[in-house]
């Protein structure tokens, strides 16, 4: 069992206060808070350790380079990859998945070709498909979610045809908190022979997430929501399909060799890892990662299991309130909207005022908001170092919100 | 004029040991050391104020979002751009002309379209323009150096032919040092059309740099040679060119809607910067770029000119050591070889025992490497924190490698 007051005084931003009043931090959603043993990594990083990577053949650019390559394998036993060079480096989900259109997709979508995506997709896993489908004629096919917010493998399986070349699936919603079983999704895609790219940024953070178990050929993270540090992040992707790929962003460590006339390219991981990197962000990432692995992937994930359970219970019995999804085995994040006239943005001004962090807005997920029939929830998303203390502090000034706007 | 035992103060790492002995950095080419106050607002950032940008309306977001789009105006007078709208922020120069080469390149190039690039070039300057070759059929013409590794700015213009559509060069060498005249390649470009985009990544760390008076097109810098975090960084783009440009990666902050069938964008500059972007690396920016400016770009500018002419004079006593580049008012940058069979890796080896941090190899410029005919060199690159005894000792150290390997 997680000990969380141990882990609250990990993190030293939740000893503040906000608006005169404790912080209550219900946004790990939109970006998790970070344990000391992460900020004193990147500190020591830029204090003592600081050089550019590969690059050097000095003492401190040999450091910075292990310490930095480390986080390598650090990922690839957090991911379960069947090799350390299937993850690349990047600045988060979203350079992840341009990595994969640029590389992979736009070489090979010819006009009518097809990409399916849900409709709970984040912009960062539909843009870059409309981009395709702006400069080469893709054709997207959304897949939609049933009332609760659960969406249906087969539905995704069904959707692919003759013209599908990829799927592009999240694992976890950042709006419902719906997991998706992208297991079977790539099962059945397998079979048709499709790709499936999975968008990580949220489910990495609450559960174990196995790449060889569940079968994808892509599959992309974010370090600021694995309570990292910001533009840190890393993409699997799996060696045949990097093979299939060419670089996407060109500059230094990614060639072999550059002359006048030609370029030949580095192998992977490098081939896709143009520049000098997130040196220290990485090697904080590293750090995030072995702090959640430290307390355990199953404990978190029963950890916030409870905390989803009890703020189902609560906010179930606020007849005025909204939740938007209710898939079972769903994750702890309730987006909610007030009957009668509160917009979203007033009810996050009021919670802030009593010090809870919550998101308003459409959460970069505008074609769900739609689906969904609204313009903008609230969202409250739960991390490892919540209580539900949290929850009931969150329920006391959403009741003050039914008294101010009702 | 500067002091340098105050700033040396300043960097936290200066004060450590190598093998034993004091460090001696002279790989700030690669990449710079950050003073504490730098790492104090990384640190200050994660502990006590940090939280996603733009996304959120409660306070900590706002907070953040405050800081983080502070140092755009901070770029903006760094630069002396005419509009703070013209900064984009990016993970460094390399993401920055990948930017140009995707966004505005890539959809103008026609086959048979010329690039004028210098011999000079970092690969982060030149695989972007190789891709367009590879992919487009574009035509790329090198304009070489003089012997002293002086470029004339007229050869470039001269270079620029009917079909040349773009005109990329760096404001200073990496390898040699060399300060390009790159005002007056803008004007010439200019009288002929031709845009040009200028690598700023090493001048900007020298001198002043104004884009007004250069007259470019498109200045990209990157934070971590500006004494900054890792992965900051940003370009200057001037309007006329953002609103050629089509974006880059596609994302969360760079959309105005998001539909099934459509997508609006943003405008500049988040138009251009895609998901969550280096929120705290870009706050440490803002940090590293207030305390350049506290010094003094010319206050900088004069204490390493002190310092190049200091180790120009010392070097040019050592007649078995070649240095190349000695155009008149380069930078301090010294990369040299030693006559005999010392490989550049051996003799930095030898430096790193006595402490002295050297970068070997080609200095992702091969093309200027093989124009000189040499394998590898090792290089010298002062900074502000460097004194004229790190010159002596580096000359001390070099007469050892000469009786070593002679």
């Amino acid at each position: 069992m997680l000990d969380v007051n141990a882990v609250r005084a990990d993190f030293p931003i939740l000893a503040r206060q906000v608006n005169g009043k404790p912080l209550v931090y219900l946004d790990s959603g939109a970006s998790a808070q970070k344990p000391q043993v992460v900020i004193d990594a990147v500190t020591r990083a830029y204090a003592e350790e600081y050089s550019n990577v590969h690059r050097g053949l000095h003492y401190l650019s040999n450091l910075a380079t292990d310490k930095y390559e480390a986080v390598r394998g650090t990922l690839q036993r957090f991911l379960n990859a069947a090799h350390e060079d299937e993850i690349i480096y990047t600045t988060g989900t979203t350079e992840g998945i341009n990595l994969v259109a640029y590389g992979w997709a736009m070489p090979r979508f010819e006009p009518g070709d097809e990409i399916v995506l849900s409709i709970m997709e984040h912009h960062a896993n539909i843009v870059p498909w409309h981009f395709l489908r702006e400069r080469q004629g893709a054709v997207i096919r959304w897949v939609d979610t049933a009332a609760d917010g659960s969406l249906d493998p087969q539905a995704v399986i069904d959707a692919i045809g003759p013209r599908t070349k990829l799927v592009a699936i999240t694992h976890m919603s950042n709006v419902l908190g719906t997991v998706v079983d992208v297991r079977a999704i790539c099962a059945g895609a397998q079979a048709k022979g499709v790709p499936v790219l999975v968008d990580g940024s949220q489910a990495a953070v609450h559960m174990p997430v196995d790449m060889q178990a569940i079968g994808c050929d892509f599959y992309a993270v974010t370090g600021h929501k694995l309570y990292g540090p910001s533009a840190s992040g890393a993409i699997y992707i799996r060696r045949d399909r990097q093979a299939q790929m060419r670089p996407f962003m060109g500059g230094g460590d990614m060639i072999r060799e550059v002359t006048r006339e030609s370029v030949i390219y580095n192998d992977p991981p490098h081939k896709f890892e143009a520049g000098t990197p997130g040196i220290v962000q990485q090697i904080g990432l590293g750090v995030a990662i072995d702090y959640m692995t430290g307390l355990g992937m199953q404990t978190i994930a029963a950890h916030e299991a409870d905390l989803r359970d009890y703020a189902t219970s609560r906010l179930a019995g606020l007849n005025w309130l909204n939740v938007q999804g209710t898939a079972p085995g769903k994750g702890a994040i309730f987006s909610f909207t007030l009957e009668g006239a509160a917009h979203a943005h007033d009810i996050s001004t009021v919670l802030d005022k009593k010090g809870i962090a919550v998101r308003a807005g459409q959460h970069c997920a505008a074609p769900l908001m739609d689906h969904l029939g609204l313009s903008a929830t609230c969202r409250a998303s739960f991390a490892l170092y919540n209580t539900r203390e949290d929850v009931d502090k969150l329920i006391e000034a959403l009741e003050l919100c039914h008294d101010l706007f009702a």
